[in-house]
């Protein structure tokens, strides 16, 4: 006898919690739509030099990959864009430009699993790539609020900052291109370890005490977008002025948008508008959306250069959020009906009642056995089986059918032939 | 640079082709959920434990497994059957009985690829466990009619037999139990060796000629449905007598059904009702369901036995038919609406006007750039837009938009107010 367990950091999801995680990315999923994006889909396993080398030895030790019984050396998918680099290096050609794609899809991590830390998720990751517009960047803006409004996360606010904005500024303290990427990360450790800490770092990275002071003072500008701006005169500003025009021209609303001069996102990827989403609610979950706009996505894999903008949401965390908020108590499991049986005498009319609810558009369930009613009754309840029908010899004479609702206990007698317009009516 | 090319036996999806795997997808899933069947999901990676040892060697030698970095012994899913048999064995105590449940997911099989031999591909598994009703398996064939249906497969035949008939053949042949599962396997083969063969073949495995030709005869037995259960009726007939009854009063197309008293389904596995459902005009693709009634399927992983019954669509299968049939040529991508750019002038104007269409349901995309609008239209065209919208300075000073029918090419105004309307008109 094998023991039935699973991998820590990987999850078996029952019924009950499918049913939400599907109404959450369905809900995703209608943004995206309303927006004309479509899906692809890349293979989970994939050759391993395609998924291996794109994040450093970190990234490589956090990837399964194994040689198969024919010796090639396979990985596992570890992210969904180093295989959409991949697919749109392949197909750019046939793809329309710009290309809008969406996927939602598991990924693994060989990672030590703990809270947080999963070795198989998903992810959930929007991209236009094939232009360098303003209003691509915008629409990202857009499905980023509609994901969170539709969610009714609506505690959610956007950060957003500017790599060109931020190199002008690290000109300005005469940061060497050699050392621009360390002082982002430095600079993306801020959260973590504060302002203090960081100027030090700056410094041991080999800045000039004072220049690293006033860079500190210019990313830590205080105050409304506006006064941002308005201190940041001196620096590469127009792109975000751009941004917040172009925000408030389409309705966004603004109150959502704060500018975030030290927002740095650590990868040297970017190369304009970044982004980051957070729940203020819930600011220990960290980062739920994040992304920006990049050149090289697929530098690895052709000679072409694209430039795109995409965002990726946290699927897991959002989920994390939803139900630690009690949001997802009510979404229902697919039965909306349940008829229970009687035996023989009756199987054949209840047989028959099943199948002109179903018809008419009603998830409905037969009761397999002609157990006793109490039992049949438990069963709808465990499923949450909103409304039982009763059609025995006695209602069958009558030409009526008894309707059970299980959440007031009410038993009601409906003609047969109402009855399916009935429960539409009830269910919808 | 890095070649962008994938293993062999695994695929791509253009967003073409998902919107088609999508829609069909969700038609299976539309049956499935109205007759209240949920989903559940298992892990992608296993212990390889969990995943071997259930299909023999051959099963083995398909499965992926390696050791993972703490020397975890882990293999990817070989179907979807055993992480569901692990699944109930861990979780029945918890789970409504009967447990009914569908899954529609990836497995993934170490094989050397060829024409409908893939190393990555979808399973679509419906089961119900926790009761033998015959009600049960009716609901199965309920459920298999309907999607074939939805599909638009109406060349669909569901051959069907009962184990427990087979058996009473057997013991009447001397079969032993010992050489049962040999003799099933022979008479498997009878749509590809033919009946000669697999005569000799069952005389091979140590049966009496005379009574092996008794056998052959028995279940090669021909005509309508009555005409076999009346030629059968020295046999184990009374569940094949009872589901057909059962399906006549459900109301099925009993044309259908085709009662095959040779249909033996290799597998040691099943105990009763089996079924196999071919589409008559594509014989070439064989089986595109499959299933029965099982004893035993968790029998490795918990004491408890438990009664069930299943059957897994071949999802590829049924795609390679429906994209064979030209059936899925008009699925749309997600795009309804192209509004079109005329730069800065209009922009403001055109950003409200997709807000505006995307808040009345209608899925709206705005060109990102005002490149000549040749080029904007063949976007359209390339990703199957149906309508475009071109307001330009002209078109706002008399509160009118042009709606292009790409289809036609004709150009109509309407007046601002009134387009969401027209659109969603077009579009239902």
């Amino acid at each position: 006898m094998i023991q039935p367990k699973i991998l820590k950091g990987t999850r078996d999801f029952a019924p009950e919690m499918m049913a939400k995680r599907d109404h959450v990315m369905n809900k995703i999923r209608g943004v995206f739509r309303k927006y004309g994006y479509d899906t692809i889909e890349t293979p989970v396993i994939e050759y391993a030099e395609t998924i291996l080398g794109k994040y450093g030895d970190e990234g490589d030790k956090l990837t399964y990959h194994f040689q198969d019984h024919g010796d090639r050396h396979i990985a596992l998918r570890y992210d969904q864009t180093v295989p959409f680099a991949r697919y749109y290096a392949d197909n750019w050609q046939e793809l329309p430009s710009p290309f809008k794609r969406y996927q939602i899809s598991r990924v693994w991590r060989a990672d030590k699993p703990q809270k947080g830390r999963l070795r198989e998720f998903y992810q959930c990751d929007i991209d236009i790539i094939g232009t360098d517009s303003l209003l691509a960047d915008l629409e990202l803006i857009q499905v980023m609020q509609d994901v969170m409004v539709d969610l009714g996360l609506t505690d959610y606010k956007i950060q957003f900052n500017d790599r060109k904005l931020m190199n002008s500024i690290l000109e300005a303290a005469d940061v060497s291109d050699k050392n621009r990427v360390d002082v982002i990360r430095a600079l993306d450790k801020l959260d973590k370890i504060g302002a203090d800490k960081v100027e030090k770092l700056l410094v041991e990275n080999g800045l000039d005490a004072s220049l690293a002071a006033n860079l500190m003072q210019t990313v830590l500008a205080d105050g409304a977008n506006h006064d941002k701006v308005a201190a940041l005169a001196d620096f590469e500003i127009s792109t975000i002025k751009e941004i917040l025009a172009l925000s408030e021209a389409a309705g966004l609303d603004l109150t959502k948008l704060e500018l975030n001069p030290a927002l740095a996102r650590g990868l040297d990827y970017y190369t304009g508008l970044i982004f980051e989403v957070v729940l203020t609610n819930n600011s220990d979950l960290g980062t739920v959306c994040a992304g920006g706009r990049y050149d090289n996505l697929c530098s690895m894999f052709c000679k072409e250069e694209f430039s795109g903008t995409g965002v990726a949401f946290g699927f897991e965390r959002m989920m994390e959020a939803l139900l630690e908020r009690k949001m997802l108590d009510d979404v229902p499991l697919n039965a909306q009906v349940l008829v229970v049986q009687f035996g023989k005498a009756t199987v054949i009319d209840n047989l028959k009642l099943v199948t002109q609810l179903r018809q008419a558009g009603l998830a409905t369930e037969l009761s397999f056995e002609d157990s006793k009613l109490g039992k049949q009754f438990k069963y709808a309840d465990k499923k949450n089986i909103p409304f039982v029908l009763v059609q025995g010899s006695e209602e069958l004479d009558n030409g009526v059918v008894v309707l059970k609702d299980m959440k007031t206990g009410d038993q009601t007698d409906y003609p047969l032939d109402k009855i399916s317009e009935v429960l539409l009516n009830k269910v919808s």
